[in-house]
């Protein structure tokens, strides 16, 4: 059988590849420039084709598939959450992605997407709170300390100057594992046996829980004025974290609101709640924090642009490396209109 | 850097083992086992969660996805349609497709679909003219004569019992190419210098051209009562091949109607004109041809279901062979929370 033509490869970043890349580069600094490239497409939120994303329920879990288009480039991602998964040794929620070329339709870049997805949620999550927490804003509170929980924190760190964070997680061996996994980093570390003692003192409070079910991670006596609170646990129908009475106190910030409707904090809210879209503030359209004594409230869902951003950074970052192999995914006759005979050639 | 577990690794089936198991396999016995999968889906259609595709539209092509699920498997195809390719000799239709475990959201299989594509349309043509055609249906028009073309013919034979097709194609090169393919199957093959010609004596007329723009290879006086039309090159908004009147003459089959509105020859008529989809004549509820003086024709656009027969076949058929191969795609952590920490024990 001929050798596929260089046309048929589309290049492959595999999980080995990626955190070979990311270890290479330095986990922060792909963060500080995941960030960059997620707010430069914010900026140009308009150009973007949006959709809320394709998802697939069942009883245990949801897959999705959530495309973007720039015009000259495609992306989507598969992403799937499945809580139950972690019980079984599996995880919640992995992913891959695609970019395509718009002009031929042609895959330009497969790529695992489940390391990429953890950083290009904690690198929009801290370029969210840039714009949003109080000035020197240093402490943190993390509620749920999952798989997201240590990528949340080095963000803020790199990009907020975060240089202490209290955690808290229902299981303390989460805790115990995130603590660990942060000694060494330069980071101040607070283990914590309650919500209410790892907010002591935060001006940014994180609550990335996991849980299916309508749950209150925060009620609204926990919630001083002028925090800002990054919710990003709370991302699908049914699934929320923070009390009603806390959102009604916040102004909130959203990443696409028809998507956040139905998925973030704000499916306790009325359809019309008012809410400020995070590209108009980037872009100076809209305002972000106008007081010290607001709280401020990233409804965070996760959104095709930054999975788009993500893909486009690494496809820029590893072409031509080591960190890609590429796959033989598209077939490529020498006449395009002879796939028949293509096939009967491979007969050799 | 420790070797991927298990759970990590995908089965991907490339281009190359692609036709490597068609070949072992035999073609036609592909179509005529693949037509079987996907009849079968067709009798549970009630059971599939369906939505029409998700298209991202360009001045120069479209990129869709198509997914679906049965509530035990999930499968999605990237697809894209882009009739300029070729004059820069690349393929218009390209795909690949996914196969997910809807329990845990894992993907179960990744696989070039670019062939896989042909094959099923091919496949689901001839499921669809086996209960629709004229009894003893033994000539076939074949107006458009590029990629898609052979497969169309082999699977009438396998399944339908063509014996003749009779070749046409605005370009004469085209026409060559399909009938030196066809030689030597079996097939009697005739070329044909207009459509009109090609349609002597036909009982099936298929078309498959491919320009993206209303054409009409079709008029109204070409079609005479009584044939099979079998309809699969209009498949997107603005893409057509049929004459309005002979819309109007027919009784018209098709896929999953809310996608056809939009996609398929249809789109021509009001949005109220009655059609009947192919799953309820399968499964007995509808009724298909009821007399020898009827026109009937099938407006095959391609809907999710076929693809996901066609992947559920392929999983089933290659698992544990050497047609697949295993990638690193799915992060798997020793413990699912802690993807930081398998992030930092590569360093190693």
């Amino acid at each position: 059988m001929p050798a596929p033509s260089t046309l048929a490869l589309v290049p492959f970043i595999s999980v080995e590849n990626m955190m070979r890349f990311v270890l290479h580069v330095g986990l922060e600094r792909v963060l500080v420039e995941l960030a960059g490239e997620i707010e430069a497409d914010f900026r140009r939120w308009e150009q973007f084709d949006k959709t809320p994303r394709v998802a697939s329920h069942s009883a245990v879990g949801v897959i999705e598939l959530m495309p973007t288009s720039d015009g000259e480039f495609y992306g989507f991602k598969y992403v799937n959450g499945h809580p139950k998964n972690m019980a079984a040794g599996l995880q919640t929620v992995t992913a891959f992605g695609v970019l395509a070329d718009v002009s031929t339709g042609y895959p330009l870049l497969l790529s695992e997407m489940t390391f990429l997805t953890a950083l290009r949620t904690a690198a929009t999550s801290a370029m969210a709170a840039k714009h949003l927490a109080p000035k020197n804003a240093h402490t943190m509170a993390m509620i749920g300390n999952g798989a997201q929980s240590e990528f949340q924190a080095l963000a803020f760190r790199a990009l907020c100057g975060v240089d202490h964070v209290r955690l808290y997680d229902i299981d303390p061996a989460a805790t115990r594992k995130a603590a660990a996994n942060l000694a060494g980093t330069g980071l101040r570390v607070t283990s914590c046996t309650s919500a209410e003692a790892a907010m002591e003192g935060a001006q940014i409070i994180t609550t990335c829980t996991a849980d299916k079910q309508f749950a209150t991670i925060l009620t609204d006596n926990m919630v001083g004025s002028g925090v800002h609170i990054n919710a990003i646990g709370g991302d699908c129908p049914g699934k929320t974290e923070l009390h009603r009475d806390i959102l009604l106190r916040s102004d909130i910030f959203v990443e696409y609101t028809p998507q956040t409707r139905i998925e973030g904090e704000i499916q306790q809210l009325s359809p019309d709640h008012p809410v400020t879209e995070l590209w108009q503030v980037i872009g100076g359209q809209a305002t972000g924090r106008t007081s010290a004594k607001q709280i401020t409230l990233f409804d965070g869902v996760g959104f095709a642009i930054e999975d788009f951003a993500a893909l486009r950074y690494v496809h820029a970052r590893v072409k031509g490396t080591s960190f890609v192999q590429n796959l033989d995914m598209i077939a490529d006759p020498d006449d395009p209109r002879d796939l028949y005979g293509m096939l009967m050639r491979a007969k050799g």
